[in-house]
């Protein structure tokens, strides 16, 4: 299973099998059950996890314990509290599952140890991060410039499969619109 | 000037007054006037502007030609389209200046090979991604979760001093809330 580690980072980089043993060592295999917490808001963050199988969500909550969903992870993302993680503070979101989830986590400091000891590692991370950073800007557009309609295709474009696999309220918690509009959006599909 | 990157980049990593010179070669000195474009939709975006003084904005125009603010940028910030310059395609946005502005401009070409050569270079641009990243999760945050009174603190303290330079209208198109719920959270300050 740990392949599909493999076949995420051969994406960018080319491994050795030596090479990708290595790699491999500094992870640590994890597996939780649907509605498993993996992050609790106010715990210290020790991992970034990278989804093998299962789906999981990060969100947080107003002050009016309203939920917001940041991120959803299927197979080959990876999901934590980016802030909390990499300055070690404590989380201000949750990350918990949709459905049963193996995951290979890795704490700061075994990823800081490899991006030190291998080049490639370094220009991996910096590709991901580079790649995460501007999915993340593509959000904020999303947010900021798009109607509900388009919110709900880029959704579709960006999560293929998802709608199947998740509660219409998560997705409209996710989108940033109500319930109702979401029932409007899909009966509209062909 | 230029000792502006360069404190910008010890923030980080330490550099000898060789090395500087070596990275500052790759930079490009641009100086650009109030309400010149810097990158204008549908062009290819050949650039990342690291801002010497001045203020800019990036920014979206969406079906029905309203613009929306993704970003202003003080001293100190980068700006640029991001996933235009790292993936060489056109233009979604626009990037415009609010007042006279100096830059230094780096190439895609130039920010990988500075990063090939120099590892601490590499490690910078590692880590400022990985800031930008964080960034824009709160920003996403603050869009999904945090009311207009949240989101207009939350702004207060990301760019100190800003609402001193931008009109209201602005300001009120980068926090998607309207003129008048802008006015009624001004106007409540002490």
């Amino acid at each position: 299973m740990s392949e599909k580690l493999r076949q995420h980072i051969e994406e960018i980089v080319t491994l050795t099998d030596e090479e990708f043993e290595h790699v491999l060592s500094h992870f640590t295999y994890r597996e939780f059950l649907k509605n498993q917490y993996v992050i609790q808001e106010g715990d210290y963050v020790r991992n970034d996890y990278f989804v093998l199988s299962g789906l999981l969500k990060s969100w947080s909550i107003d002050d009016k314990g309203k939920a917001h969903i940041v991120l959803f992870a299927t197979e080959n993302w990876w999901i934590s509290d980016p802030q909390a993680f990499h300055n070690q503070t404590k989380s201000t979101l949750n990350v918990d599952c949709l459905e049963d989830s193996k995951t290979l986590a890795i704490s700061l400091e075994n990823r800081e140890k490899l991006c030190t000891e291998m080049r490639k590692m370094e220009y991996f991370f910096r590709r991901k991060t580079t790649a995460g950073y501007i999915a993340s800007q593509n959000r904020i557009l999303s947010l900021i410039s798009f109607n509900a309609k388009e919110r709900y295709e880029y959704l579709q474009q960006q999560y293929p499969g998802l709608l199947q696999r998740v509660p219409k309220s998560l997705i409209a918690s996710y989108l940033g619109i109500t319930r109702e509009t979401l029932s409007r959006l899909t009966s509209q599909q062909p």
